[in-house]
């Protein structure tokens, strides 16, 4: 083990006030019923219109020891052992007999019933720490009637009074749909959830981020901050970093508030502008030729991993492959044919004309990628598309034509770059690791207080711990139908970059000005000790959002 | 500025006692005059076997102020700026109206007189901070008559008393070169280097270690200890991590004994044992299939930048493919072949036999990649091969033969990554910090005694700052003349990782272990506040090294 992850070890998360004595608390109802959406409703009629929480003073002469079972779901998120730090801690606090179980490799685990107990000395070797490992994870969903089945059975062996998942959105519309599944069986266990992931896209009026945002924008920002610094010392090179958070531009607006790079892509905004590939590449163009102008050939470009997926008429494009390339006609055609370039030809020849215009602006080896490699289920696979090198490749492709036209007289030489999964099992911040151990907490007191289907809440994070409060929130008022692969599903709708809100506000106030100064900010590596406005610091997304509804409240 | 490099320029480097006084100290004569090679000292006559300098009390009444000249050279490193800034602080206790020069963006600045003068307001808003961006960098090297005789004439026209080059191993040759030329031609300038480079290849018996080699594998270490625990909590990757470093393996071994990857290259080890292609990706398979057979289908490889050239086989592949690829009847029998397999195929026929073999070995794109796609003198680029996912598909190519032959079952999904351009102007570590703000001092009482021709020295590096000592080390002691595109040339032979040394017996001591136990280390990120054992820390390479010569003296 590290000095520092020896050191982090016996760092005391400094609890809110408000639960410091958990043993003498209980959540009670704060609202009315909540709304659930009808169509929601049908299928969680038992969990359905469920009031918000908050905590109240109650004093419980003889606590019951609470065994709760506790599950990590899907990708990594820092702070993940802290909730569980948290809930053990708590559910001790309430009764010294309580007992804490990890279910092993993710959802699996309940259905399988691999499970291990957490003992004091296990949690405390996993204080403060980074990653999932202490259980594992895994992205199994809890979904045939098989699986419920399985769960129920093993939350009754077990006797679980509750069971606490820790996950995205979809985990928590999981556990949604199994508080419903457990209520409607009469198995005891309260189901809570735990908001977590890196992408920052499970939020609401309610939940004011999720875990793990925080520690991935600072060490992503860290690596930014260090790649600027590196572009403008040795002045010869653009950097085109894509960064994590597929469905959502958050990490990338954070990471761009947090370091100004010279040019952020917010996928949000080029759905909303129905922008082009084309359209985008040539505004990152027309940067590096003002820059070259001034006698700047370097810089840096982010770029959030899901750019491309939410350009309107690439959308549109994978949509036509997908159906081209499920016909054998098609398929058989393009066998029969050796030449690479050809098949391109044929491919362009059987799109719409926009689709082909689009098909016919990416990269050769783009263009057979997409035809030759598909997944299992014969679909293009657009994940595997490396976007900072097909943007590298289009702008090459750009500044060659204008270098032709007169227009462009700059050196281009680019570098790919991928923040991704080293921003996921870092070292908590100390926010992620106070955070957490608050929700675990939260999530402890809302399985005491008998409280199922509802969400751990912290809030109140723009003011210091000692502040934080706690409250629980019924999933199914997060819930809506969606249609998912065809097939309509209760989702908790994924909380995209808002063109509204405050922080993409703030960016659009200053991205002309990054574009061609060199106004780079050098977050550096996330620092634990010292003074607290570097430890402590809160995430820009956060601070200006919440900033803005309290001063809409006011 | 972010919060962090606010705090961090108010941070006062630590001074070793024994040059806290600089003003009462200068440099005197330690040894007999050192050994110059002979070939070498027929170059440089006239500033050959020069003694190694120690420092002496003396006390000068009156000092004349000093004109100093300063200029960064090469790739950046952590610390370039203190090592100005201790220059310039040094300087003005010598005496108030000494001044500091900055020569723009790297050794054309010499050539072309490009200055800026470094006033304390200057120099005050870089300390302690990351980058060479405070007067830029370049690759020049005064090569030519011209630019020697421009480097005199700006020396002369600026009176300069020293010019201080921070570089590598090139630089400091190149600072031998031009210390040489200004005595032969009377110039007063004193030519003092600097040892500058991540790689920590310029290092021997006198300078145990380069600047920003710390930094830069503490910032590594810090994103593959992140991964390593990504990869241990998901259980479902393979990363194969690409590291800096072309010419020697030190910073992939440092990494390694930080962080227990479980595999890692040291090229210079695959050079020793001349292991082909097809030997490494074996190894990294037989490690692959063990893992899998405990159920491990995860894992971290390690690479370092240079490790392909290192092989042996592959240096004779790419110098028959230069030699080839110079012939036209070759070039054009390859243009008039449309097939790309084809085309390969003819390469394979003209090759030697086992150069053959070895290009077979080959991932499709990449035979491909080495006869299409060369540099402007015809050269095949070896460097533009990415190694990192040259051993992922030779990695695949070999599990599939495997799995079908029935000796692997496992699953393998691998991901690329490169440690590179984000470790090399980060915020310097402490050691980083308080080393270069040393060399800086020691370079600037180099030029007060009239030393020229010397790289500035600091060391006992292992022992606490205020135990530091300095030296001059002249630069000609440590030159060779070495055959570089076929020209013999003075060098400074790149320090390799010593196959009988004491960090690679530390690490071959471990590595079996590593491979299947998950032994990961989790660094985590640079620290700056907080215990003295993190934020001083020192590389595990330089305290096994010189511990071993300790032990040995004793």
């Amino acid at each position: 083990m590290s000095s520092l992850n020896q050191h982090r070890r016996s760092f005391v998360p400094e609890l809110p006030k408000s639960i410091e004595d958990i043993n003498q608390l209980c959540f009670v109802q704060e609202s009315a019923p909540t709304f659930t959406d009808s169509e929601v409703k049908d299928l969680i009629s038992n969990t359905a219109d469920q009031p918000l929480l908050r905590v109240e003073q109650s004093e419980v002469a003889h606590p019951n020891p609470l065994k709760v079972g506790v599950v990590l779901s899907g990708g990594q998120a820092a702070g993940g052992h802290n909730v569980i730090t948290g809930l053990y801690d708590a559910i001790k606090k309430i009764s010294e007999d309580s007992q804490l179980i990890g279910f092993l490799n993710g959802p699996s685990g309940i259905v399988d019933c691999d499970t291990m107990l957490l003992t004091g000395d296990i949690v405390d070797r996993y204080r403060n720490s980074g990653g999932f490992d202490m259980i594992g994870s895994g992205r199994t969903k809890i979904e045939t009637a098989e699986q419920f089945a399985a769960a129920k059975e093993t939350a009754t062996k077990l006797g679980l009074d509750g069971l606490v998942i820790i996950g995205g959105d979809d985990s928590n519309t999981n556990a949604a749909l199994l508080a419903e599944y457990f209520v409607k069986h009469q198995v005891k266990t309260s189901v809570v959830g735990v908001p977590k992931t890196i992408d920052g896209d499970l939020k609401n009026e309610y939940i004011e981020t999720s875990f793990g945002f925080d520690t991935a924008t600072k060490t992503y920002s860290e690596i930014i901050g260090n790649i600027e610094r590196d572009s403008l010392s040795a002045g010869k090179y653009y950097f085109f970093i894509k960064i994590m958070g597929r469905s959502a531009s958050h990490v990338a607006l954070e990471c761009a508030l947090k370091t100004h790079p010279n040019f952020t892509i917010i996928s949000e905004e080029v759905a909303a502008k129905k922008k082009t590939l084309k359209q985008l590449s040539n505004e990152i163009c027309d940067m590096i030729c003002e820059r070259a102008e001034k006698g700047k050939n370097y810089g840096v470009v982010v770029i959030p991993e899901g750019a491309i997926e939410f350009i309107p008429e690439f959308k549109v494009l994978i949509s036509e492959l997908n159906d081209l390339l499920s016909k054998e006609e098609h398929t058989d055609a393009i066998a029969s044919i050796n030449e690479r370039t050809e098949r391109v030809k044929y491919v362009a020849g059987v799109l719409s004309e926009r689709s082909s215009e689009c098909y016919q602006t990416l990269p050769n080896d783009i263009q057979l990628q997409l035809i030759l490699d598909r997944d299992p289920h014969g679909n293009v696979q657009v994940s595997k598309i490396e976007s900072e090198r097909l943007f590298i490749e289009l702008a090459k492709q750009e500044l060659k034509r204008r270098k032709q036209k007169g227009s462009y007289s700059g050196k281009f030489s680019a570098q790919p770059f991928f923040c991704g999964y080293e921003g996921r099992s870092c070292l908590p911040s100390n926010f992620d690791a106070q955070y957490c151990y608050a929700l675990g907490h939260a999530a402890a007191l809302l399985i005491q207080s008998r409280a199922t289907g509802y969400m751990s809440c912290v809030k109140n994070l723009t003011a210091p711990v000692s502040e934080w409060e706690i409250a629980g929130i019924p999933i199914s008022t997060m819930m809506v139908m969606e249609k998912r692969k065809g097939k309509l599903k209760p989702v908790i709708r994924k909380a995209l970059v808002e063109l509204e809100g405050k922080p993409f506000a703030m960016f659009t106030r200053q991205r002309d000005e990054w574009k061609l100064s060199d106004d780079y900010v050098y977050p550096g590596p996330i620092q634990f000790f010292g003074p607290e406005e570097i430890t402590n610091m809160i995430t820009i997304t956060l601070a200006e959002e919440r900033h803005h509804l309290a001063q809409a409240v006011s």
